[in-house]
């Protein structure tokens, strides 16, 4: 029934040579040398608006012919693809895993459409690549079909957020890698300066005593939680809706269809994937986009928080903290000969000001489906991959260039520890939160330091005194807490 | 040495009798006749920005009564704490567990100070009513001291946050309850329209035939998503630092005490808690603020969807698609009489953006600790408590006034199925893509079924058609998995 | 033709009075004494969400009140309402002005309905005000009718914006009077430090000398700022749709009614009101809450600085930076005996992160509107208005408790001005901003000043060096543009 | 005294030639035939995180050279600047602002560092494209010094927000341009439409009747006052810091720079530009980025509600509101064929939401600073300009492909107009609210026209009748109002 439905065609006019292909709404020139088709022409001039293509997220086209290529088994196993033709197209998603012919989707990634275009690109250069396989021209669809044999028991609907998802789960390997360096390198420092006595603050104001060590382990500890969020989240986003096909009906799909594909997406990625539990609501659901934004968002929270605190030690090199010196990457200043400037955790800072801009942008598109669809999973996807490389390449960055150089200041963190004024808090136990308020406030007006003024003023004798203000003790009284810690490393 | 640091006065000019306390800064009157004392006092008069007072958090001050009377108990065992003075202690505990003296909790809940001002007005009440039970005056504190002794191995620093952990995990309950009913209220009208065609739409399309109970099942499905998520939730919350102190060091308390608190907290509230992992790092990480709220976002976006798609349903009674009729709750117009509009979906998505507001809020407070401290804890407490009641209410509301009265309009359902040109997908695997379209092309603009032209355009005879156009079975082609849907319930 | 609508009715079960009012809906038991009516009586149970109330927003009911009131002089005078009764409705109309019968707003804030109930509310509260006055019975409509008679040429659609926008413009006033307040407070402590040198810190790195006076002065014109933009919102607030009734059309106004109403709402509020340009777009325009919602972003962000640059500048007492001192207003630690911590701005704080999340919700309120009305209009007023309360709280406590209370730490800051290695920025114009660099580079590494390297390693001599390095020259280069300033208080 | 910091060196190993530059840290080879230096080299090195150039965004490098440009020929007019020099350096600036060279910009766009390596790309850029003008070769900073002469008189601290917020400026422009057609495109489908009636809805209900024109006519007044906002913020943006260098105390500027470099920035744009009123506090205002944000939102609001209206009057073709047809694009769907989708406006809603998420990415950034100085400066400018093209983009694609195509469907607009319930709001002049009610809920349940129960159940004559609800009446009330609509035009 089908025809072939383009025709070879050169526009002496620009000198191009294009071919014919049509759709239900006419005809158009395709260049005859692109393996694209009539419905990614049509969409190349439709979306103009942000200037970056889908071949920008190398990922999502990469995850897209796989699942292509997992439904081509699975009809070819139910026998509804014809061996050899779906020996054909399962040979031109292999080239496209490959990340090869990336050049071929060229659609912008904001389109509407809810991904039919990107959808129907993969269609139209999974055919040509497939009928040249055959030895057969492009648009030869005839033979093999973009829609009645690539799309085969698939809608845009299911396949488009399989696609998504997938991508996404296997960018969570770069950036747990990533996340997993720069915990190593927080480790290493801890280790370096575990005995190394500094001051603690809280509320900016002088505190008591702690670690270097302690300090530096706490962000790694941060990252250890992230990757946990992140090991959480793969099978959330491996819960997909295959063989739903248009509004999770699975009209036009073989029941057995479903578990088929799914199958074989996880043969071809190793991910622990699933069938959705119900095939109409995960047709609208968003639960898996919502919990990666949110993930990414605690993980910026923690380097946003590591980038300010480094930030704040370095602070200095007279009038600030100076509990330690980052290393110097780039003269600071135009104008201040010499200054040298925190630049690489104030651009860590903008990566997660920019995560957090993210964050709202798809809670937006989540939130404004509509009725059986929600057409906003493009604008999702491609927030939400870059958003996730560029954490990634924050974090290598953060650890190359900054925290792998850090020094620490000693002597300044001991000077600091000694002479707080809320050391007095060790005397709490021997004579009371009241007295040991009034020995601060002498030694804060005094200009003096708890130990001096405790001894002049209480009864406790020199010994004791120096028992109860030992700050290496202070600083390590959950020591065995401290020791379960390295175990999580 | 410590000495009784009130004296009781009657302030002869304003006729309130009060009692002189002092702290570090010096002296303050304090009305005779309240638990509070003189931290609490400060505090009352420095916060005045919000007007919401900490007892507004039923749920806080609970949990933190939870949270001394735990640590009392550990103390009492650990032999720093007197048996005798320990008892009088934990009973003062119970009264406030018991929701009575709420308003012994006065101070604003955007408080400074990281929680100090919270923590500290526990402290001296639970004295004060300790000392009652002793039988002395309030403010008698050389015998059980506000400090000493009721914050014994405390800091605000572990305290606040567990507190505030605390109260989030018990609000899950109600949550879950609230989001329980309204689930088993849309399983139920889904039970009941389970076999009531209707058509589906996409993009707000006319597409393929489907369920009313399909639809209504879908936003049951969304909810189960959000129970399993508020179940995933609860340990993480569970994650305490008691005994960890000021900065996490655990200065002040026994090594042995940080189990012992937190045993006692799982007696008293049944919750999955368990020591966080490494004392530094929990002080500053907001990693569980951060998912709470996300997990109260996707069902905020869940809730959203539902009242959205209710609106869009019951859009009419003329002019709109009709599907569904809400049930009438007030006059909708002070000037087009008669007017009924669905006022309680638009509550429902007013509560939402309340709650997408407020997940922004808390990413604000979460991102900014310094240090060894984030003082922001108080406005995110404030924030997630108070979202987690209007959704709960939100939930209550949405299914007594709205849910539960929902009338189906079967036959326009019935209708706009049979007439849905998309219908020509079902003729997708006899006569390929591009052969349907025209078909529904044709349909389209002679204003026809897809029924009456593919019996004029194609060689399918008329029972092949009745078969493939039976919207009973395009509406159930996933029939197995449906039934699996069942179980969830 | 319209006959009473109400009966009273003594309901012996509950031993309450009540009457009994009906609508299209049926008929429903009011309480006798109440005011309100069946529409306020619905309303009450149909919204349980937010536990909060019309009657919280003081400024709602009366600009509402105000609304009404002008519209019956424009009907009245429109010869469409007796005068009599108009009368009657103008002096209950006054009595809400004045405050009085607040409780008579019982409906929650989070309202569905786009305003109606509340619309309702006051059409019935005023109508039986007027019956009162009129010396007739509660309930009895047929003389003057909530919707006939009080609502005459209104709607929800064009009396509730007109109302919102009112409420904020009126709230503009103690919130600029807030404002003004904590600038003035700035510029005192600027004119009293205006010679105290300090160092300047960019990027928390040294960097050159300025003044105390200066940077207090900063914060001062950052508010200068708000000022001038909170008048520029007000009359893009003032822009009313009285007159348009339902969808903007304005069916059953006159057309004579919209200029002569809004002349009424000019007299009776003093405000720089206008008819919207176009009533169809008014109707769903959102601009001005954006607006305004973005001025107090903005004044926030000011805050925000504010407050987190004088934590900063606090922080120490001897690990910090130490510039100066804030006001010590609690005692800051229940652990740490006479720590003190920056309270106040860490109160400040939280209500701008309150804010920021109240502009998302209100960015998501604005943007849901649908067709001829945004529905969503309740939930932006009671932000804004609670963010306005709660910025001009913030600021009143901020400059009481915490601004007016500063002391400068001069020495310190004097100190680390001369010790600044960016002061070698003075040298560039006599040798180079190379040369200079090496010198900034020997001062930090041998930990000299400026002024000792460059006395040693150049051929500047010593009185050049002295007027090249004179910070207090440095520090007021911009002099007159400082005068300038000057003016602007 | 300063020497030439450069010697051209060939890397063998490379086959790439190179030269040697130096600055405070040390010294690093730079490829030969580049024009940039030593300072752009380690800023390359350095930020790898978002794969976006300095270069991408076309309008900063142009306004920056124009900044650099102005503060040259100010220094000369001084006398500060060798008069040969700045003849060189201002030729460098102009090949600059032609859009030559943007390879020589590579830097990363979030670099940290508040724009000091943008700074720096550019007086070394201009300083070697002057040395070349010289005839010397590149790196021979001896003659023209990158911080010394290209860079005299200025900091990043004020050149960098100055050509930022310049960009923006002149960024203006083809957003208002796109804006203006788009505007008109609306006023062309309102004339058209004027006298077509439909029927106007509020919540989703049918309420009254109004014209098509005046439907679109909204659209088109949402925009005027987009176009009033950003006339009103090109002032705000050209509110400049030039001349107040590091911090704002002018340091190593003349105090009669700052006036003469902006009046050169004023003739060079012929933007309202002028000097900030206080340095120190411009320094670290971000009012005007905040205002710019916010403009570009509450466009997005307009442009949001446009596209989803359109969707929703576009919904069925036969289950949906089907008042109008939105022209098709492409086919909207992989499996149901002849589906189209709104896949335009599909796309406007998707660059909304990326504004929605800028806007709060910008909060962040502006709400950051700290002290003398915001670094984040660079994220904000880059999301800025970047929604700003978006914004532009979406407008024009809207226009083209959906706006100028749409149809109306007078006749389903006309007969929902005569057919609505809510017709009976014009009886209430005559009949009372309450009866109006009556006919308006028997003409529902009977499913018949108003007018019909009316004729029926009143006494109002059919001469009146026709008078009362004559729809082309009804919806030109404020027929007056409407034309003075036109004048905005």
């Amino acid at each position: 029934m089908a025809q072939a439905s383009s025709n070879l065609n050169t526009d002496e006019s620009l000198g191009q040579a294009t071919r014919i292909e049509h759709d239900c709404l006419g005809e158009l020139e395709v260049p005859a040398d692109v393996y694209w088709g009539i419905h990614t022409q049509r969409a190349i001039t439709n979306f103009t608006v942000s200037g970056i293509h889908e071949s920008d997220h190398v990922g999502l086209v990469h995850s897209y012919a796989i699942v292509k290529h997992a439904c081509a088994m699975a009809n070819k196993e139910l026998g509804l693809l014809d061996a050899q033709k779906a020996d054909y197209i399962c040979r031109a998603c292999e080239r496209l895993e490959r990340g090869e012919l990336l050049d071929q989707f060229p659609v912008d990634v904001l389109q509407g459409g809810a991904g039919t275009s990107m959808n129907m690109n993969m269609n139209e250069v999974i055919a040509n690549l497939a009928l040249e396989l055959a030895g057969r021209p492009r648009g030869d669809y005839g033979y093999i079909h973009p829609n009645d044999d690539v799309n085969m028991s698939q809608s845009t609907n299911d396949t488009f957020p399989a696609a998504c998802k997938l991508a996404i789960a296997m960018s969570v390997k770069p950036l747990k890698d990533a996340c997993e360096r720069l915990r190593e390198s927080f480790h290493s420092l801890a280790d370096k300066h575990k005995d190394d006595i500094k001051l603690g603050r809280t509320q900016l104001q002088d505190a008591v005593p702690m670690t270097y060590g302690q300090e530096f382990h706490a962000f790694a500890s941060f990252l250890k939680l992230d990757l946990i969020a992140m090991d959480e989240l793969v099978p959330k986003l491996g819960s997909l809706n295959l063989g739903a096909t248009a509004i999770g009906t699975g009209i036009c799909a073989d029941p057995r269809f479903r578990a088929l594909a799914i199958q074989h997406i996880a043969e071809l990625t190793g991910l622990p994937v699933s069938a959705a539990y119900d095939p109409i609501a995960s047709m609208t659901d968003m639960s898996a986009y919502i919990q990666a934004s949110a993930t990414m968002k605690n993980l910026a929270v923690h380097l946003k928080k590591a980038a300010d605190d480094l930030r704040l030690l370095n602070s200095g090199p007279r009038a600030g903290f100076a509990d330690l010196r980052l290393p110097a990457r780039q003269a600071g200043s135009s104008i201040m000969p010499a200054k040298v400037n925190p630049v690489i955790p104030e651009c860590v800072d903008q990566c997660c000001f920019m995560i957090f801009g993210m964050d709202v942008t798809v809670n937006w598109a989540c939130a404004e489906g509509q009725l059986q669809l929600n057409a906003f999973d493009p604008v999702i996807i491609h927030e939400i991959l870059t958003g996730m490389r560029l954490e990634a390449n924050a974090m290598d960055m953060f650890r190359e260039r900054c925290i792998d150089g850090i020094e620490v200041n000693t002597e300044v963190g001991r000077q600091y520890a000694e002479q707080s004024p809320s050391l007095s808090a060790a005397l709490n136990k021997s004579i009371g939160y009241e007295h040991a308020a009034q020995i601060a406030a002498q030694a804060v007006s005094e200009k003096r330091t708890i130990r001096e003024v405790a001894k002049e003023t209480t009864d406790i004798n020199e010994h004791e005194l120096d028992q109860l203000l030992d700050i290496n003790k202070l600083s390590h009284t959950l020591h065995q807490t401290c020791q379960r810690i390295g175990e999580h490393r």
